[in-house]
């Protein structure tokens, strides 16, 4: 299938939409409910299963760094909703993303982490990728990895 | 009223639906909005208001401790669930279950504890049961609980 | 405009409905699909973008401070509605509070934190401000405030 306008302009970034990355457990990726696409928390790794931040902020991991992580979760969001669509501009509006990072008691900058995921939704979709949002230092997540972003996208 | 093709499957393994846990604090136990259920956060609490698992993973409480604990949490999910429709087969999919799991700052495997309660909604409605995640280490839960689960239901 | 039925009442309680608090970074603070509205976390900060609780509950906070600053989070919340609305009579009802409590890991009263957000759903809407809910005790938030809340509404 010829690739949509919104993977156009992810490819003329750089970024390629790989196959989504399989649960950890017994879940599935995502379920979609009338129009509304709920996906499952996506930890920040590679399509080849490599981690791109791997413990925590405020302990080793950067702002950049956690920023860059949470990019990769976002990526990982749009794998799992190319997959449910086919077709990401079948997209209506990124609704809600839940920013869950690997923090210790004193990182308080959750906010500019997230933020490598919200920009990436922007520059994917636009004004229909401007969403609503929680960020939160989580005390660990699976397979310490630095940051885990969840979502909820009204589709078409 | 006869219990349904759910709830009978249930019984089958043993697992009986009682009425729904009293919320701690000033909320419901769930809203519906549309066809779409929302259930509070459910600690991991036995109808007699013991504690299935208490403190924290990476300190004294184990992975098969701590999924037995988020199964309980599930089945309180399932309470509310009943009492808000009267009758389980009503559920047309489980959408979404967040998972909190009361976690040492190096406890990694949120995955392992939450797939009990995953699996307990495959085992009570099949595919339908099959939903979209997150798993996260909190710092603390309520009443120092293991485990908190909430969810997102789609209903007839 | 003439302020609704409920903005009314708030102000018998001496709660003024201010300007919604700019988003920390890039994201909007609402997002409406169909008949529910996302509303992003909100932290625990005055109109003028002072604190109303700063650090950790189990650590200097207490557990009243904490549910003052909840409710001052649910106001922040209320913000949002209006400025999506215009109106916070259109709210038919709120559907869910997430509740997210800076803790040390030995705190275990998110509950009682979180009741100050829910009291003032309550106190606002009656009937229709009750609500499923989650809380949680997480490791940081944002500029170390003590308490965010981030809200699902179904609305007119």
């Amino acid at each position: 299938m010829m690739a949509g306008t919104v993977e156009q302009k992810l490819a003329a970034m750089g970024i390629t939409i790989h196959e989504p990355i399989s649960p950890l457990a017994n879940y599935v990726g995502f379920v979609r409910t009338g129009n509304l696409l709920f996906v499952s928390g996506q930890i920040c790794v590679s399509p080849d299963g490599q981690l791109l931040a791997k413990g925590k902020l405020g302990a080793g991991v950067t702002v950049e760094q956690g920023a860059a992580a949470a990019r990769g979760c976002a990526i990982n969001l749009l794998a799992q909703v190319k997959a449910a669509l086919g077709d990401l501009d079948k997209v209506v509006r990124v609704v809600k993303l839940g920013g869950f990072v690997n923090s210790t008691p004193d990182f308080i900058d959750a906010p500019k982490v997230i933020n490598g995921a919200s920009d990436l939704m922007v520059a994917a979709f636009g004004d229909k990728g401007r969403h609503a949002r929680a960020a939160v230092g989580v005390a660990s997540l699976p397979a310490d990895c630095a940051v885990e972003v969840d979502g909820v996208f009204e589709v078409a």
